[in-house]
């Protein structure tokens, strides 16, 4: 879908609220908001004071909609940064619909998806990544994406950009002037050593976000965990376990192919999305083989794997494992200790999923092997892809640069690179947007909002 | 569920909206609303002016966990006649979640069903058939429905009501009177005749209120219209044209039973609820039997029938369709006319299922039988069963005082029936009313409201 250009001239109307509530709130926003209003209230809401709210009587001629709450706020002081109206109705589809008809009819046009909130970037409330933290903030449903998107909709990121932007700045300016002086060959405003320990500590800097991508993109949509081991070691007992006391806030995902299952689960407030796989190698049977590719997919998506064993795995065993997860946070689990003499080895954790033994200390295992604990305070994590590539096209760009000062190119090359830099890092924050990228981006919100 | 009494002294928080909007809110009344609401916004609102609304950042200890609007409105100017605050955050189950919580650890307790506007009665802000208006307007898929809610929360139920019992009170007093001068035996302040004439005005307008429930209750859940006739005269086809333009807005009621067919439909603003029937006698095959049992059944919850035929039906089918839907709405409905040569007959309406023609005149002819166009304008319709049954009880007790007078009864012994009629007129608008009234009346409401 394609969503239009925003005309600032237009007053537009949506339903904030979802169907099936005690309220419905519906939003009025543009430059006739009050008058479009006032003419269903049947009062000059244009006299009235801004962030005031009132009980008033909404009518389509003679007939009365509903009683409601009338919220008034005038430009700039708004969410969108126009005169706005908010018109708390009772919870009825009928009202809702009612209500919109008649301000359409009074010269609203119904508002597309996340339009208040493009109104709202469009005007300078908000930059683009605090923009598109709006649709984070209502999709997370752990405390860590929260917190996350909360940040950068305050601001976080735009602020840790907009340093490393002042120094780029500050660089290229110093860059440029020695172009204007180019008949004096040796001049250089730019200290060549400084230039190069500036450009390293913003190459760090960016390389430090493009990597927090990893693992704020898995806070975003689930840690991926893998149960591995062979059939009957207790994988399902212990899937199912995990899940145990976190129903209420677990949700099904059915996974594409049938012999895997997905399910998620928070873990101090961090959501995991634990992937239970079909036993490894137990036959050479060609059903069982496809199950095996599917249990090294999952083991290739996961971050973390939990083998499970339930007696001392063999040395080729082991090797395969340990080769097999090379990458990954491996985390040993021995089952079944209910059954056998208790193992002390500093390897595994022992656990018994048919009586809850230890699970404390696997689920602690699983939540610090995610590595959330070890993000220092108050740093910036990249949860947005868009951010993400925008940051990889700047880290090329300053890579390029401190190539060229290393090899003492000329600083108009060298400005170019720079350049180059500040653009990426201001296609996020929207200072250089097209219309696509922003149609990409608001499409997706939520009528409303 | 039995709800437990509202205690006055407690503040109680609720979503008042549903999941998964752009916005949601959160409800607070009670006494500590503000200071409570004041504790995570870290900005004291009981010095703010009433009915204003602002930004503000709502916080557990440390951490943010939104951007809100806060509204504030001060006792008793607020739904419920206590200090209120909504607090409007992202659509976020996390946020709301999150938001409730902190608010319940600063002092706030969660409502029960219809606790507002429950506390909204108990503080005089409205009577008991405002109060259920509440949740009838919710409920109004309809114009005509919502149109009914939205007059009796307007009070015109509790205005007629308080005028017959005006009347009446004066009667009673007068009566009473008498019972103080009982050593004059001859004295009546309360002249028979008068008396005679106001208690027939009184029985006549109270059964005008209860005759109107048979329609309420009908245009509430949507009136009944069941399509009767043989096997392939176009009986499903005529339902799915009748639905066919409203499709946006019906929903599917599948029965009971398997093999009659209910779905809803708006006609000039009124909910219909169309069941489609099996073919009545076409074998005397038991399980035919069965469906055609299940046919009676339709006609007999119907308020209009539709029988269609498609061809001249024979006196002994005529008579009995006449005798079947003797105390029913009967429209004849002719269909195949695009096949056969029209018929002229006053009696029937000849209609094509297949192509649409004369199907405006069809749904003209349903919607003037079911007599909403009849009403006299501003006449007040009972829906509520409730109601109902309480003016059953204050038409008896009236009727028992109009035989009083007739047969010239002692005053204290008609004082004795009015203020019968009296106490029952007073169910209704909860002068008179238990907990058990208010639980059952309460519990069907929904969280928020």
């Amino acid at each position: 879908m394609s969503i239009p250009f925003v005309n600032p001239e237009t007053t537009i109307c949506a339903p904030a609220t979802a169907e099936g509530g005690a309220l419905s709130l519906i939003r009025v926003s543009g430059p006739q908001a009050l008058s479009i209003v006032s003419s269903i209230v049947d009062k000059d809401l244009t006299l009235q004071q801004p962030n005031t709210i009132r009980f008033m009587r909404a009518r389509d001629g003679e007939e009365l909609i509903d009683e409601v709450l009338v919220s008034i706020f005038k430009a700039p002081a708004s969410y969108t940064g126009e005169d706005m109206c908010e018109v708390s109705c009772h919870g009825s589809t009928y009202i809702v619909q009612k209500l919109l008809e008649v301000l359409v009819k009074n010269g609203c046009i119904m508002a597309n998806p996340g339009e208040f909130t493009q109104r709202a970037f469009l005007n300078g409330k908000m930059d683009l990544s605090q923009a598109e933290a709006v649709a984070d903030i209502i999709a997370a449903s752990s405390k860590v994406a929260h917190d996350i998107a909360i940040k950068q909709l305050r601001g976080q990121l735009s602020n840790s950009l907009s340093e490393l932007r002042s120094q780029l700045l500050k660089l290229t300016s110093l860059l440029e002037l020695e172009l204007d002086f180019s008949d004096h060959e040796d001049l250089e405003f730019a200290d060549r050593d400084q230039l190069k320990q500036l450009a390293e500590e913003i190459n760090l800097h960016i390389s430090q976000l493009t990597e927090s991508f990893r693992l704020g993109n898995a806070i975003k949509n689930g840690i991926p965990v893998a149960i591995i081991g062979k059939t009957n070691v207790g994988k399902s007992t212990i899937l199912n376990r995990l899940l145990h006391d976190e129903r209420a806030i677990v949700s099904d995902v059915h996974g594409t192919t049938r012999d895997t299952i997905e399910d998620t689960v928070q873990l101090n407030g961090v959501l995991f999305r634990i992937i239970d796989t079909a036993g490894l190698r137990e036959t050479s049977d060609t059903v069982e083989q496809i199950g095996i590719e599917r249990t090294y997919q999952a083991i290739h998506k996961a971050t973390i794997v939990l083998w499970v064993i339930d007696q001392e795995p063999d040395a080729i065993e082991r090797q395969e494992i340990t080769s097999l997860t090379e990458d990954k946070e491996l985390i040993i689990v021995r089952n079944k200790i209910d059954q056998s003499a208790s193992t002390t080895s500093q390897n595994y954790i022992p656990i018994s999923a048919k009586t809850g033994k230890n699970f404390e200390k696997l689920e602690l295992a699983i939540y610090e092997r995610a590595g959330i604990s070890l993000i220092p305070e108050g740093s910036v994590i990249i949860t947005n892809a868009r951010h993400y590539e925008a940051l990889q096209g700047a880290q090329q760009a300053i890579q390029k640069a401190l190539q060229g000062i290393r090899s003492n190119l000329p600083g108009d090359l060298l400005a170019e690179n720079l350049r180059e830099t500040l653009h990426f890092l201001a296609e996020i924050v929207g200072e250089i947007s097209s219309q696509d990228i922003l149609n990409n981006i608001f499409k997706n919100f939520c009528v409303g909002k």
